[in-house]
C-alpha cells in the first residue's frame, strides 16, 4: 500500500517527459544530444528559425520532428517542457508563453536580461505550478560536486574568499558585456558554494568597442563576514585562464578548468590568527603542507543538468541549478552593470 | 677646451662617491653586494641597530665601516650619498634628515607613506639640489627594459590594457596592506611603460586579520582615454602567480616573471574595429598569429639600479627610477587605501 | 586538344570515387565522418562482423550500406577502393584481396605486422596498378607540415637528432607490444622529416605481463651520417607526455602535441664547432637567441589525409603518407622487435 | 660508566676535524660554505693552483688558509679529511695520495675515471680504516629522502621502473661525455632507491663534436628481475628537462626537479594482471586514483652530505652517499662507454 505522494511519484517516474528545444546553434546540439540520452525523456521537436539548422537535426536525428514556429510547440500538448537556448534578450518572453502554456521550462544561462523578468518568471512558474531552471552547467561538473562536498563536510574550513579569473581571446557579444557572457558560470559556483547572500558589489571594466560594450570588467562582490570574492574577465587576452580559488582557513583549493586531469588541487595550507599580544608583529602564522589531487568524475555536466531537470518534472527534486541560483546570478550582474557605469559605485543587492 | 659643464661632469666622472647603506635587513646584503661592484663608487658604513647584523656585515667586508648610530653617516661630510632600506614609516625622517645634511638619497619602495611626504621630500631634493631616487628595481630587468622597447617601438601598437596578478602565501605585514607591499612593483612598471596620467582608481580589499590590515586586495586605475589597468594583490593564495598582460591592439605581451628564460612572451594577436554599418553585429574582428619569445638580458636588475643612482650623481643623468615615479607610486597607494576604507569608492587622483 | 594522360586525369576528376571501410571500431567513426566530406568520394559501405557497430552506421548514415560479409565489398564491382580498419595481423590478407580484386586500398597503421607481407602488398598493388596507402595521420596534422617546411627551407639548419617520447596509462594491447602501437605515429615523422635511410637500429624493452608484450621500449635508430633517432614509449607512465624534439644546428624545435595552440615552439639556439687548434678545450660555441611559435594550421589531419587518398586515385598524385613510407616503418618495428628479443643487439637495416 | 664504544664515540664527536678543499671551481664555494656550518668541522686549507680563486676565499673566509700547492696539505698532520672538488681525471692520484697520508677522502662525483682506480682506492681506504665517500649530492635532498621512504615504507608496491631525462643545452666538456657528466646523479639515486644489482646496460649516443665526445646518450639498465631502468642525457636540448618517473604496481611517482615547491607526484594508480584465461585479451586491469603532492624538505642537500661525511669520521657512521654506491655509478659509466663504442653492445655488469 503507498501513500499518494509515493503513488504520484512511481506514475511519473514511469511517464515519459516530451520535450521541445528551442534554438540550434553553439549549444543546441549539446543539449539535443545529451536529452536524447535521457531516460523517461522524448525530444519531440526542435525549433530555429534556420531551416539550414533543422536539416542538420534531422539528418542526424530522424525521429526528432522540425519547426521554424515557436507557436507549434508552445500549442502542443503533447509537450511537456521546452529548453531555451536563444539569446538571452529573447528569454523572457519565450519562458513566459511556455509557462502560460503550461510547459515545465529550462533556460541556458543567463537565466533574464534583468532582475524583473527572472523574478516575473519564478512567481509565474509558482503560479502555474510548474518546473523552472536554469542551465548552470558547471554545478554539474565533478570538479565543482568535489569542491562542494568538501566545503560541506568542513574540509577546508571556514571560506574566506573566491577569486575567479575567466580570460582569452573571446567573441565579442554585440548585446551583452564580458561579464554577462563569462561571469555566470563563477558567480554560479560561487553561490553553490558559499551560502551566505551577498552584501554589494563593485564593479570596473572598459569597452574598446565603439558600441560601448565592455570586453574586460572586474567585479568584487562583498559580504557582511570577512568573505571576498572577485571576477577578472576578458574577451581580450592572449593566454586563456580559467583559474578558481577558494581558500578556507585550513585549506584552499585551485580549480584549474585547463588541466585535463588534475582541475582541482587541494592545498594542506593555511594561517591561523595569533593572539594580539605582541605590538606591532605579524599576527599571523602559516602553515605550508601537502598537496592533494582528487580525482573527478569526469562524466560530462550536461547529462547530470539534463537528467537533474527531468527529475525535477517526474519526481518533484529540487534541481541543483535552480531559479533562484538563475536570479542570484542576474541580480549580480544586474548591479554589475549599474556600478560600471556609475564608475565604480558600490551597489547594494 | 672643454665647456664648463663637460669639465665639471668630467671631475665628477673621475670622483668616487662614498655612500651608507641604512638598514641590513632582508634587502640590505643586495645593495651591498651590488653596490660593491659599481665602479666610482665605495661604501663607507652599513648602520644597523642590530649589532648582530653589523657583525655579517664585517665578517664579509672587512673595509666597509658599521655603526649603530644614524648620526655617524648623516653627519659625517666624507658620505656624499645615503641609500636607505628601513621599514616604510621610517623613510620620511631618514631622508629629509640626509637631505637637510647634503647628502644623495636612495630610497627603498615604496618611498614614503603617504603623498605630503613625498611631495616634501622632492622639495627639499630640489632646494639642496641632490639627486633623490627610488628603487623600484623592477624596472632594471631585462623583460620590463623589453617591453619598454616594443611599446616605444609601437610594435604592439595603441596600449589598450595592463593587468597584473601577483599572489602567493606571502608574510602578512604588520604596519603595510598587500598593496602597499606588492603593488609597488607592478604599478612602477604601469607607470614606466604607459605615459598618460591616470585619472581615478577603485580598490577593494578584505582583511583576515584582528588588526584590520587587507591581505587581499583589488585595484582598478582609469584614465580618460580607453586605456584601463588592474591589480590583484594577494597574501592568501596557496599558488605563487607573477603575471603581467599588456594588451595592444597591434599585439599583446604576457610577462610571466616565474618562468626561468622565457619571461616575455608576444602574440601577435590584434583585434581591429568594424565599421558601425552592421548593427547588432559583432564588430570586432580578431587575428590570432605568431606568438614570439624574444631573448631578454638576465642580468642583475640591481645591479643596474645602484649603477643608474651613482651616474645620476656622477653625471647628472635622471634615472629611470626617479622621484617622479616613486611619487606617482605613493599617489595610487594613498588613493587606493583611502578607496578600500570607503567600500570602494572611486577617488580621483 | 588534350593528350590521352591529361584527358584520362580529366575523367577521374570528375568520377565518382566509391568506397567501402571495413572495421568500423575505434578509428572508423572518424574515418567515415571525414571520408563523408571529401568531394569526389562516396562511402559506399561499411563492413564489420559486429552487427551493435552497424546499427550506429545505419542511424547516423542513413546513405550508407553495411554489412557483416567482406565478399560483399571485395565482389563488388561499384566499389573502387577499400580502407581496411581492423587489427593489424588482418591487414594482408584483407589488403591482398582487395588487390587482387582490383580495389585501391588503403590501411590503417601500422601497414602490416611484418616486412614481407608490406613487400609482397606493395608488388601487388604495382603489379594490379592500384593505390596502395598508409594512413600515417600525423603526417597532415598542420605542426608536422611547418616542421617540413621548416626543414626543407634550410630554416634549422643540419638536421642533427630527433627525440621522441610517447608515454602514458595506455590500454595494454594483447598482439603487439607498445612500440607496434605507439611508436608508428614518430618514425613516420621521422622518415618524413629527415630523407637519410637509415642504418641500423637498438632496442630494449621489458614486459610487466605474463603474455611477454613488452609495455615498456627504447629505440635508437642510427645513421651513417652523424644524426641519430630515439624513441622512448610506454603504456605504463601516470603521465602522459607527447613530446617530439628536432634539433638542427641552426634552430631546435620542440613538438608537444598536448599544447592546444602552442604545439610548436622554434628555438633559435644552436652551437657551433670552433677548430681543433686549443686542445683539450671545449670546441663547441652556444647561442641561445628568441623563441618563436609559428601559428599552425588546426584542421583536422585526418581530412587531408583522405583527400590525399582520393587524390592519389583520381589524380595519380603521390600521397604524402605512401606506401614507401608505411614499409620504413614496418622495418624499423620489425627490427626492433628483433632486437628487444635479442637482448638490445644492433640490428642493421 | 660508558662502554668503550660509547666513550670512545664521546671523544670522537667532541673533536674537531680539521678539513682541505682542493679545488675552488664552480663546486668549491658551496662546499666552503657548506662546511663552514657543520659543526664539529673547521676548514683549514683551500687549495686551487688559481691564485685569483684563492683570493676570492680570503676575502670571505678571512680565517681560512689557501695554498696553491697540494702537498701543504696532504703533508700537513693538522689536516684530518681532504674534500677533492677537481676534474675528474684527477680523482685517482689525489685520493690515493691523501688516503696514503692518512687522510679521510670525499670525493666530487664521478668517483673516478674508471672502475678499476675506484677499486683501488676503496681498498687504499680500507687498509688505513679511513673514510672514503663520495658526493652524490642528490641522495641528500628532500625529494630522493621522501621517494626513499615511501619505498621502504612499501607504498608504491612492487618497483617496476624507473626512467630518467636529463636534458638541456649543456656545457660541452672536453674530457668526459655527456653520460659521465649527467648521468651520475640519476644512477646514484637509481642505486639507491632499488637494492637489486643491475645485470647488464645497452648504451648508445652520438657525438656531433670533432673531438667523438658524445653529447646526447641513452643508457637502458637491465635486470635479472623485470625491473628496468633507462637513462636519457643531452647537453643539446633547447628545452630543460629534469624528470625521473618511478613507477610501482601500486603507485607511480614523478620527480619533476624543476618544480619549484611541487617536485614530487604520487600517482595513486597501478595495474594489476588479471588471470591468463582469457586468452588473446587484454591481461591487465588499470587504476587511476588520486594524485598526491607531499611536502619535501627544502633545506640545501649539500649540507646534509657534509654533516653525513664529518659524522662518518667522528662516530664511525655508514654514510648515505658512501663508496660503494661511487663504484656502482663507475661501474655502469665505464660499461655504458664501452657500450657505446661497440655499437650499443650489451654489456654484463
Amino acid at each position: 500500500m503507498y501513500c499518494l505522494e509515493t503513488y504520484v511519484s512511481l506514475i511519473y517516474t514511469k511517464r515519459m517527459v516530451n520535450i521541445a528545444i528551442i534554438g540550434f546553434g553553439y549549444w543546441g546540439p549539446n543539449l539535443v544530444r545529451n536529452f536524447s540520452a535521457v531516460k523517461n525523456c522524448t525530444i519531440h521537436t526542435v525549433v530555429d528559425f534556420r531551416e539550414e539548422r533543422l536539416r542538420i537535426v534531422r539528418q542526424n536525428y530522424p525521429n526528432i520532428s522540425t519547426s521554424t514556429q515557436i507557436d507549434d510547440v508552445m500549442s502542443n500538448s503533447a509537450i511537456d517542457a521546452i529548453v531555451i537556448a536563444t539569446p538571452v534578450f529573447t528569454h523572457f518572453e519565450l519562458a513566459q508563453k511556455a509557462l502560460i502554456n503550461g510547459k515545465h521550462v529550462l533556460l541556458e544561462k543567463p537565466m533574464t536580461s534583468s532582475v524583473a523578468e527572472a523574478e516575473a518568471l519564478i512567481e509565474l512558474a509558482s503560479k502555474h505550478q510548474k518546473v523552472l531552471m536554469v542551465d548552470h552547467t558547471f554545478l554539474y561538473t565533478g570538479a565543482v560536486q568535489k569542491m562542494k562536498q568538501m566545503i560541506e563536510l568542513g574540509v577546508i574550513g571556514n571560506v574566506q574568499y573566491f577569486d575567479s579569473t575567466r580570460i582569452n581571446l573571446g567573441l565579442f557579444q554585440p548585446d551583452v558585456n564580458v561579464l554577462w557572457d563569462l561571469a555566470p558560470h563563477d558567480i554560479s559556483i560561487l553561490n553553490y558554494l558559499k551560502k551566505e547572500k551577498p552584501f554589494s558589489i563593485q564593479a570596473t571594466g572598459i569597452s574598446h568597442t565603439k558600441n560601448n560594450i565592455e570586453n574586460i570588467a572586474y567585479l568584487t562582490v562583498n559580504y557582511t563576514s570577512d568573505f571576498i570574492a572577485h571576477f577578472n574577465c576578458s574577451w581580450s587576452s592572449p593566454v586563456k585562464i580559467r583559474m578558481l580559488l577558494v581558500g578556507g582557513d585550513e585549506k584552499m583549493i585551485v580549480f584549474n578548468d585547463l588541466e585535463p586531469t588534475e582541475k582541482i588541487k587541494v592545498y594542506d595550507t593555511g594561517y591561523s590568527h595569533k593572539t594580539d599580544e605582541e605590538k606591532n608583529k605579524i599576527l599571523v602564522d602559516y602553515r605550508v603542507g601537502d598537496i592533494y589531487i582528487p580525482k573527478v568524475e569526469s562524466k560530462e555536466a550536461l547529462a547530470g543538468m539534463a537528467n537533474d531537470f527531468i527529475s525535477a518534472i517526474t519526481q518533484q527534486t529540487t534541481p541543483v541549478s535552480n531559479f533562484e541560483s538563475g536570479l542570484e546570478v542576474i541580480r549580480i550582474l544586474e548591479a554589475s552593470q549599474q556600478s560600471i557605469k556609475a564608475n565604480g559605485k558600490e551597489i547594494k543587492l
